[in-house]
């Protein structure tokens, strides 16, 4: 049994999360803590985990962590994370952090993107990227690792297999995802209030997404090469779920049943990725930790599609199974 | 043609005026304004505008409305309303209101309701209700009209037939209303954060909606009994639509025939209401001015289920149609 | 362990029942049927399955059942069921059934609501109605347990507490139901064709849906007093969820906290519904077996609000509970 | 005034078409057609009509027709429109024919990608494609304008301005369209049964979707240059909208600011074409003839995004725009 603590656990991933840890056989949730709503129950923060969770939500202070779990979720936002995750870390915490504050391992490319230079830049070099499918081994003795984005893990779980085998220029990849409106967070917006983003569809942040980097470097380092991505990510009027469909150019011509076989073997000791020969749809990967990945030719390109669910297998249950890692049990526990 | 002024330009009703106002022959919107964003064009407000209209908001100041238009519509909220309306009332302008303010007669039932005092309370008594399918011969001649909530119409609508027939008890009435999401303005909230709403359904305000002493009022005035009234609204995942079921209690055994024959009766000069015999959907009214309503039998009760645009014939459509009427243009005129 | 066998497997109840019997450590799935697509994979007719269960779907033979499996859930449409559960029981089979062909116990009434006789009139007296909450200690050693209707379970667990305590006339209840599409079955029609249900509200099948004379006969038999309703079923555009709003009339003044305290004794020992101060939402209980309920007194009406999703409590999740029940497993194993 | 027929009435683009009609101050629908339903009121087909028009549809025969209307607008399928359209057309009529029977010009391009040889091959050279803002003035005098498919009014009007100019390579371009739900017809399927195709996002027809050819060799005719597309479309959980997303190689180094020069130029005699600098949501084009242009320059490729209603700009607006233009009416006029 591990005894775990949530930071920042009034967002929808924090909840899913909770959800997760609930029926985990060896996971205790015993701390969890929000920046306002101190001594509030959880379950009145999200009404659906009443009669489910007797805990109050707390104050972030290290004293009630460092001692009392043996891990910690932070879900806290970009640039928030890493000045309150430090003094934990230092302490000998083992982390699994939901933010981009570790993500990436490049101070200046950090500061191009974020706008400020990263907060923590002596650890970056030491974080590992919590991808299973592509670092499993790094994984489980790590002390900090750092949870992939939603869209970058679709979009990197779908072209891997192509730019591990040096299948596809590096230079010409377009990635067009396409996102259900929690990716967005808990806090009321004008773009997610309902009567704006819902029977609407909309391109945002194009060219300058801050999941583009991430993309590009963990590519990079996976399949020793450098990659560099077109990505252009878009609101959908669902509640959770994305879609990325990539476009990328081979060197030579392939065989649909080739590549079927190349994505086939580079996933065949990982669970949650499902090589499926129909086009899937989001919902299929719903409410699991799966994420579903198909492969096309059409003319001069290969196409692929991958489907997850964005708070599941791109958020919390993708922690959770990086958690199982870290602590030695089996990878699928709980999940 | 009539010259006309928004005020409180930036909401979901507002744009649905423009909408209507930018296809009807007779008006002309000669100003909008909203208490933000000053000197930005309309069509930046609303997106959707692009290319339709070339008019910036303005500050409110009763000088730029005063001489300048000779119709004002008021989508300003409650408790603002009125001391922005009464400079422009004195000085002889004709108006039509969106908000609470002027709704209901009786200063207590206002002070009770919405926890202060009326904001113009010498006026209450000559403001005029504006729905046409019960006042319009004293709509025409209004300085000022109240335009009705969209709860209240639908509900009103559909009951006042009984009522005028003095066919059901007054005081055994049940509303259960449903409303599609955009009722609840654009200001985003938690409640209406995509993510909460979306595939979920929920009542709210049970007891103490406002709605409630505006319905009892004007069933009161207008079929001339002490009306009592439950009103359950529910929030339903959709932009806009309103669908209200009541349920009360025939004084003698009644033949649904006889209850079609008498809806078509009374509302048949009234061009927005649809009898019909199919039960309607919000659907089939939604960006229209309609009302479908139909009525049934079931054991000892009559049920009526009435269905409207809340963005339309809930607001400004209705508003048009009291325009149309107060300015002594066709009823139907540009709707 | 526990070997089941799903006939009718290819709908809605039949998946959501897969997902939760997959989870459940004491279930095998050794057979499902369909009436067509033989021998085509589960996770073939189910997308979402892919990589979850290796079994193909057969047609439905006693002989691949009987001497197979210890429990059969029948997921057949009405009408079907009985003919093909008949033989199973003679065999001695303990059958869960979703269907209505054993919910009501009076031939005559059955008739009246289903067009025809009931299918296995002799049987009906025996059947017990698998409503945890009322009927527990009949459940367990029942042979064949009628799994109650989603609309039913939603309104008896919101009416039964006042009903038993004799708190409101049995003759004076009001149920103005809402749910989600997913209880229309998988079966395309042009009711739930996407663009006609999307976006709007409608009410249905008014006061002759099939819900009516269940909800009435198990309300008079649980609470031993003749009960009738008026039950009005509305299809609201979601896919999972169901909200049932009454209104019953006490015989005397009650206050809210008194009636919060008989609901809360009532369920003391139900671990699946829960008591909630707050105004529930279905999202609250979606893919959860819960049932949330609250109370409110308005003016001269005690009001009720329960929420459950119709494909878990509504369905396949009180299939396993009364499953587990009948087995003897813990009440919440698997769910 | 010109009078006009309605041949296939039942589906939505017919009753977009026909509220479109309705309010246009130059067309009488004269008669409506469907293959069922011979003598039902038109607004039983669509309740959404219900007191707005007086007319029973009947069978189509060409008696009926000829001699009777001026104008024919055939909402009949793909395969089936050329049989009952040639008699018509022989006979003088001028139709405009939303299938797309007529619209590719090449026998063999069309039974590759229909399955069978074009029906009327003889007449495929002189129709005209109804796109206004590419062929205005061959619409006006013409006898049988083929209307455009949805996606690629909105894959054409985002790309034209760029070829034409001839800035980008015509054989490296990368469609990504997503399109609501309505554009899959009133039919219903399993892929648009409401609780299969909400709340989830896929893709479908990768490859092969018959738009691909009509996308490919309207802009080779209208650029003058042999343009080669991939086409991926998706379905998206909205009633109505299309938004595409065109990847496409400039020869040269591009600034965004002179690309919305061109497009601006481009379309500056165009109303319907509005191009704006914001990335357009297609809720702004809703229920309006318009469709939003933006363009973006990422790394090194060109990226626009439009937006449309399928049901209006991408047919019945669209149609009626052809009608105004053949009929000698402003071509604004009615929409």
């Amino acid at each position: 049994m591990t005894r775990v603590a949530i930071l920042g656990a009034s967002g929808y991933t924090a909840l899913e999360l909770v959800k997760i840890l609930l029926r985990h056989p060896e996971a205790e949730i015993g701390l969890a803590t929000t920046r306002q709503q101190e001594g509030v129950p959880l379950s009145a923060v999200h009404p659906s985990l009443a009669g489910q969770i007797d805990l109050a939500v707390e104050h972030l202070t290290p004293e009630k962590i460092i001692g009392h779990v043996d891990c910690v979720f932070s879900c806290l936002p970009h640039g928030v994370t890493a000045s309150l995750a430090e003094p934990l870390l230092d302490a000998g915490l083992r982390m699994i952090d939901f933010s981009a504050d570790y993500r990436l391992d490049d101070a200046e490319e950090y500061a191009h993107w974020y706008g400020q230079p990263p907060p923590a830049p002596a650890r970056l070099p030491h974080v590992v990227y919590g991808l299973p499918e592509l670092f499993r081994d790094r994984i489980r003795p790590a002390d900090l690792v750092a949870n992939p984005g939603c869209y970058p893990t679709s979009a990197i779980l779908g072209l891997a297999p192509l730019l591990d085998a040096q299948l596809v220029a590096p230079d010409d990849i377009i990635i067009d995802s396409k996102s259900g409106v929690s990716g967005a967070g808990r806090n009321p917006k004008l773009t997610t209030h309902y009567p704006e983003c819902n029977e609407s569809l909309s391109a945002y942040n194009i060219g300058h997404h801050r999941h583009t980097p991430e993309i590009e470097l963990i590519l990079s380092k996976a399949c020793d090469q450098p990659v560099q991505v077109i990505f252009t990510p878009h609101l959908v009027p669902m509640d959770r779920g994305i879609l990325t469909t990539t476009y990328s150019r081979p060197f030579d011509t392939v065989r649909e049943a080739d590549l079927f076989q190349i994505f086939r073997t580079f996933y065949a000791s990982h669970p949650f990725v499902r090589i499926v020969e129909h086009l899937p749809a989001t919902k299929d990967a719903a409410h699991t930790n799966f994420c579903d990945i198909t492969v096309r030719v059409v003319k001069d390109r290969i196409l692929t599609v991958s489907c997850l669910d964005n708070l599941v297998k791109g958020a919390a249950g993708a922690a959770v199974q990086n958690f199982n890692l870290m602590f030695g049990y089996a990878e699928t526990l709980g999940l």
